[in-house]
């Protein structure tokens, strides 16, 4: 059995990554924090390059490939973020990266993968089909396969936004982040038993995709079986590394509706004039529906990306 | 005839109104910086209190009222940002605030006014029932009126913005902002005459609302007939006051169509994951149109606000 990445492992990925990545903001928001009577800190994922923490992961798993992995390039499939991120990670180290996505993937994602120079392998829209079209190219090209959460590297950068939240916000009661597969919650958990062992790390989880809910409360993985959700990054299970991370180190998993999700992207929008993906909204969007006790608290959020495709809004028929 | 306002009323202005405004940030863009081979620099007005730079022109218009006449209120007419930039500097000196505005403004213009406590007097649509509306309430109330525009206090208060961003960013070869009643181009202009006299200062204007174009090209005011544009934050003409400053230290207004105002709004929503109102996307789209000779230039812009109505957007159909 692997060893399970510790606090320390994100203290060095914060390093290792540190002149690639951008050191996002923390915003607050008055009138947001008047409406649910907590203070809200946000760490600003969506300004990361890609639009995503995703990034933070890929960048610290391409740099610990030895240079005989490196020059076989890498390989993922992605519903988008982690593909893009993946694909600016191998870019920044000169090699080449291989990505499979389903051809029905939003406009943005797809342009942006290509955009960083990564070459795309279409596939169609099942989790088989992607894993055989994966296991192919890595076949042919020797490629390093970077799992988008269930590898210890991905998951170890992913942490070092909440590091940075941690070092720059004190004495946080509570720190919230989406969980889809898992490699954000995981890592956030890994910053905050290193940093801020009294912090309760909570994941906030779609109602439609619940099964990391449902995995910790039976003790066991509990895959999704047909998931659906406005929060289109978050449709993926956990896997068996973020399961182990997560079952010793996150407090609670709460889950919330796709109606409460959009009312907290929409809020977002609204209030603090930034562009955040519904993802990114399900932390806010557990806090307004109240089953939580945050009054008086101080809360640490992870916005997780920003790439929406404008083409079509939850809110517009 | 009354004296232009000078350089140095908007570093007073800049003094009197730090304890309320923002300071809002300067963000930087690679991937827009490499569409437009140029540096620009976005002084982000979005994030402004209210959502737009017209807070600083009403809150210095406020902090300069005696308290004889601060204590009968103040009184506007505004298509919106302008309201509610009154209502919360009234609101901030703890005096009444009357605002007229046309039953069919947006919602969240509507619900911001109110929400600052401002008293809403709906009118007709149209210009003389907003003028007939307003001489009421100032005739009953003793209110005083603050223009939206024509008005040195609010001019010299809009300045304040590229005051700021002159003393953060150097060696600026353009200033763009965009310009509907004109407050906000006259401020800047001052601001730069006093700063960084070799900056040029170039107006924003949407083809539909040509006026500031047409006027200053005749040399005399050239009010607009029916304006038509997405940009509806500049709807308004030119005022005796900014023609007469404008006229003097603008060196260039440059038009542009819907069209190209939409697809910056997009650019800037989609890479800067930002949200900015359509008039706000104008002098990006007069850089976008290639009308102007920016190559290789370090150019700041003044992203004038980020109120949009979320529940029409102008790409979606």
């Amino acid at each position: 059995m692997l060893k399970l990445p510790i606090y320390d492992d994100v203290r060095k990925a914060s390093g290792r990554i540190r002149p690639f990545v951008i050191k996002t903001p923390v915003l607050t928001c008055t009138s947001i924090n008047k409406i649910v009577k907590a203070k809200l800190f946000f760490k600003c994922e969506n300004f990361q390059k890609v639009g995503a923490f995703k990034f933070r992961g890929a960048t610290n798993a391409v740099l610990l490939l030895s240079d005989d992995e490196a020059v076989r390039g890498v390989a993922t499939h992605s519903s988008g973020n982690h593909g893009a991120a993946l694909a600016l990670a191998a870019r920044n180290r000169g090699i080449k990266a291989y990505v499979v996505m389903p051809e029905k993937s939003p406009r943005v994602k797809k342009e942006a993968v290509a955009g960083y120079g990564a070459e795309i392998i279409f596939c169609k829209p099942t989790l088989a089909a992607r894993e055989s079209t994966l296991a192919e190219v890595i076949k042919d090209k020797g490629a390093a396969f970077i799992h988008p959460y269930n590898n210890y590297n991905v998951i170890a950068g992913q942490g070092t936004a909440a590091l940075e939240l941690l070092e720059e916000v004190e004495n946080l009661d509570l720190v919230l982040a989406p969980v889809g597969g898992g490699g954000l919650l995981s890592g956030t958990a890994l910053a905050v038993s290193g940093l801020s062992p009294n912090t309760k790390v909570i994941g906030c989880e779609p109602k439609g995709a619940d099964d990391a809910y449902r995995s910790l409360k039976e003790g066991k993985i509990m895959p999704s079986v047909s998931p659906k959700t406005i929060a289109d990054g978050l449709l993926t299970s956990l896997g068996e590394r973020t399961f182990a991370i997560i079952s010793k180190q996150v407090d609670l998993i709460v889950t919330v509706g796709d109606d409460i999700i959009i009312k907290a992207m929409r809020l977002i929008w609204e209030r603090m004039k930034i562009i955040v993906e519904p993802s990114a909204a399900v932390p806010l969007a557990v806090i307004l529906d109240g089953k939580i006790d945050i009054e008086g608290k101080r809360i640490g959020i992870i916005l997780s990306g920003g790439n929406v495709d404008f083409d079509s809004l939850p809110w517009i028929g």
